[in-house]
């Protein structure tokens, strides 16, 4: 049961709907972060938030994110993401773990700094959003078509309310 | 050294005048949730803003935050305030960890629904915001006057671009 009173929506859905001011900001956040400007795809960029938030054990999150990165092709084999993967996952640990090593092998499959900086700060927002989501109890579906449902509108319309 | 190349400026300044495009939300997230409308006042959020960067040892953030909740008045010693200091600390080890009993003495200090809320976004925020600093390995200035003169601008002018 969610620690306070919320709209009968999952997961994020219910704080958003609850608390329109602070969405606003998250909302374009996301969509700035995740959609906006960058060297990686947003299917790149869906891979790494879904990977945070299944590491960090964020159930909605990871569902919703690992459902649209599918969606968009995500391709986990890829040699840039298994090292963008790997700095992502030192910044949700703590971000003082990331290695002058973790950097190289990330240049070496390609990245600039651009793509090093969207990827530290992805990893970083989603740090947030799954403690928001689980630090208020929220409730994650178990309905797989749920997410789904979700994940064809993340995909299809991005973060910004329609 | 940073891990990119930045603007000669210390700890989130570099990132943010170094990309304008990530800058524009992340203000917009700061100002609201610290200096938007909340039952809390700026001076308690600034308090849970420094104490969350003090536990996750992010030195810049932790300096900055703690002068301007000084500046603004802050009291650590508040009942309500070591009650949403438990919840904000449990938030940034991991979402899950938040009881109904830490929400329970939260509510006997006082808190409502509105407090709960904000008080776990502003952990969940700086958990990104201290991630994102460290995880980049901006410089921490080692001089206090350097903090004093940058929290002096955060108390009196918020998180707006001037």
């Amino acid at each position: 049961m969610p620690h306070i009173d919320l709209p009968p929506l999952p997961g994020i859905a219910g704080l958003l709907a609850g608390f329109p001011q602070t969405a606003e900001p998250l909302n374009h956040l996301a969509e700035t972060l995740l959609r906006g400007p960058s060297p990686l795809s947003p299917a790149q960029r869906e891979t790494i938030a879904a990977y945070v938030s299944r590491r960090n054990e964020c159930t909605f999150c990871a569902e919703t994110h690992g459902a649209v990165a599918r969606r968009l092709g995500a391709d986990e084999s890829d040699p840039l993401i298994v090292a963008l993967l790997t700095i992502a996952d030192r910044v949700r640990v703590d971000g003082r773990s990331v290695t002058a090593d973790d950097i190289a092998a990330a240049r070496a499959a390609g990245a600039d700094d651009r793509t090093i900086h969207d990827t530290v700060l992805i990893a970083a927002a989603f740090s947030m959003f799954n403690r928001y989501v689980d630090g208020l109890g929220t409730l994650a579906p178990t309905d797989p078509a749920m997410y789904e449902k979700h994940a064809h509108n993340l995909a299809t319309n991005g973060y910004l309310p329609q």
